[in-house]
């Protein structure tokens, strides 16, 4: 096969809002080759994603994506491994690129796996999927009573594990995070697995951190997630070596696996997360996955949006039985709950299973997309350089 | 003031080629406010980097660059450091806002300066802005005779200082480069100061990195430059650790501040290259500058392409009177030649020195870069996000 086709479909909620919730938008790829159609979904910024994959070229190192993808064999899992290192080597000076390979490669994937009639994770070389323990991904509330209530539906809902994130964390006082941390471990119960997302907020000051070290501890957090800017490795030793000790968690803003090596490395991590849909796909995010397990470090996948991005996400690490724990969209947008006919839910044990099935296991509800698809275009001199494209 | 308007112009040659020179297009950037202009220069793929400034926000951490910079107030340098804070926080989940942000950044700083009547690097607190001894960076010849004639072209420019790099070198065998290297000796002689740069195509493997290391010895390099990827930080050590010695230089695809402090922490760098263009603008270049000073690392600039540029990226480290040495571009499109209505040239003595005059202290020949400018416009649901704008 060659790769006939890349298309780029930007989706959008009807109202974006200013909230952490990244299920609000979404770029989401097609590749076609040899009669099949591959699916992949970048988590990032739509039209800089696309304007990454069209754009005139500026100079030998700063391509468009496409120059590396387009036309290019299709057959082997060592074709895919060369556009990912190929589009590296064209377009190291196009910081966006990143984001825009991620779909393309995951597409590309899900293409492969329909040709060999494999899922992913056997072509990845696992011999199966384990089954993974969704924790339930949801922003904190506005007041702790309002944490609280989320914290005690999400143990009701059957979860066994809940991260709570970004909301009002980390901007005001210690005492009022505090009272947040309490209310959410009372909601869940003594037994369930609490997660903590900070979103960034603080930075590089890890004197913010300590202060909340603490009461932390005594909620029995699980993972203390992203307390710093992504590759800020000082703050992050820093913390790792301050008592209380509170297990760390990052890596989602990592945009290539090197990045990702070094908060490995350097910032004193217990679980490396990382965005399959950021990293540069299924191909970067394996490399990651098969590092962490020679150091010792935990895998765990960051997903936010579509079942399609989920099970693009649990890929890499699907054969690695100990690490169990997988992040979990519950609240989405209609737009991400939508895109696939079929959902990765959680069975009786509460735990989930990827798709037996080739490719990423899953279809896309086109028509279902057709009201979220965002008309764009882009033209440089006059000519058309992209247009929304038709599914 | 408050800022009153940000505007983007996407200029080019008329012909751009597929070789490593990123001055044959440019992403110019004028800022308004309180009856001034400030011009700064990204150094990035133009269409992305645009996009990355108006399209709609996808989530709270994933906002356009306009967001955070529009009606902002800009009365001090603390309004700078704000600007580009609130930048990182609603943006840093845009990948290619660094690259945006560093245009506006710069352009901020040359408004300021023409507000208070003071070159950037007062404001920036130094006293003076010491001379540099520039090095004409220039691409290998295709042969090393070509690279031999090139050398000698430059030493009788009366450069004391020259750098080679990209074309043919470390993509074939290490013989042929070496002969590169010897070439490029040869031609500038035993007392002139050789540069190296890889051009990041040995990627992560230190092993064709080592083949080279005694031929470098040979020829005495004065640094060997990004023999790796960006953050590669474990081939960097390695390499740094192996025999004979030689000097590392890296930094350029840096785009942030906590990159560049993740280099110097642990790639084992003798030097830090920062381009002003990429790392989010003299702000974070100017704490890129500090660290250095504090860890005994000598900073040099990054610049391809301007002499707006180059004013920018000598502004962070003009005070630094130990960090002589500077990149400087010598063989320059038309297009950043004419850029500017004055030029930083090389006294008698083959150093250059920043004007003592405000802000940039250069002035844009827009006139002149009317014939490079590109009609550009970007349009989603019918309704024009970008459109190019006038001089």
């Amino acid at each position: 096969m060659k790769i006939e086709s890349v298309d780029f479909f930007y989706l959008s909620m009807p109202e974006v809002m200013d909230i952490g919730d990244g299920s609000q938008d979404s770029v989401l790829v097609r590749v076609r080759a040899g009669g099949l159609e591959g699916w992949g979904e970048c988590e990032a910024s739509p039209l800089p994603t696309i304007a990454a994959y069209v754009a005139p070229m500026s100079h030998s190192a700063c391509k468009p994506v496409s120059h590396s993808v387009e036309g290019m064999p299709l057959n082997t899992v060592m074709d895919i491994r060369k556009i990912s290192a190929v589009v590296h080597q064209n377009s190291f000076d196009l910081l966006q690129a990143d984001h825009t390979l991620s779909g393309i490669d995951i597409a590309l994937w899900d293409l492969l796996g329909k040709h060999w009639e494999e899922p992913i994770y056997q072509l990845l070389g696992y011999e199966k999927a384990y089954p993974k323990l969704p924790y339930a991904s949801q922003l904190f509330g506005d007041t702790p009573e309002q944490t609280y209530e989320k914290a005690k539906a999400s143990r009701i809902s059957g979860y066994q594990a809940t991260k709570f994130g970004w909301g009002p964390i980390g901007k005001g006082d210690a005492e009022t995070d505090a009272m947040h941390f309490r209310a959410a471990r009372e909601g869940l119960g003594a037994e369930h697995y609490l997660m903590i997302d900070i979103g960034t907020v603080w930075n590089e000051d890890a004197s913010r951190a300590r202060k909340r070290l603490q009461s932390l501890k005594e909620v029995d957090v699980y993972w203390l997630e992203e307390p710093f800017t992504n590759m800020a490795l000082g703050p992050y030793k820093t913390l790792a070596e301050t008592s209380p000790s509170v297990p760390l968690a990052a890596g989602e803003g990592c945009n290539n696996y090197v990045q990702a090596a070094a908060m490995m490395d350097y910032a004193a991590l217990q679980y490396i997360q990382i965005d399959t849909g950021r990293i540069g796909g299924i191909t970067a995010a394996k490399r990651v996955a098969d590092e962490a397990k020679r150091k010792g470090i935990t895998y765990v996948n960051h997903t936010f949006t579509s079942h399609l991005a989920l099970s693009a996400s649990l890929q890499p690490f699907a054969g690695l039985k100990n690490d169990r724990i997988c992040e979990y969209p519950v609240e989405p947008k209609s737009l991400a709950l939508e895109m696939t006919n079929e959902k990765i839910l959680p069975d009786q044990s509460g735990h989930i299973v990827l798709p037996d099935k080739p490719g990423l296991g899953l279809t896309i509800n086109t028509e279902a997309m057709k009201k979220y698809l965002v008309e764009a275009e882009i033209r440089v001199n006059r000519k058309t350089y992209y247009q929304t494209p038709e599914f």
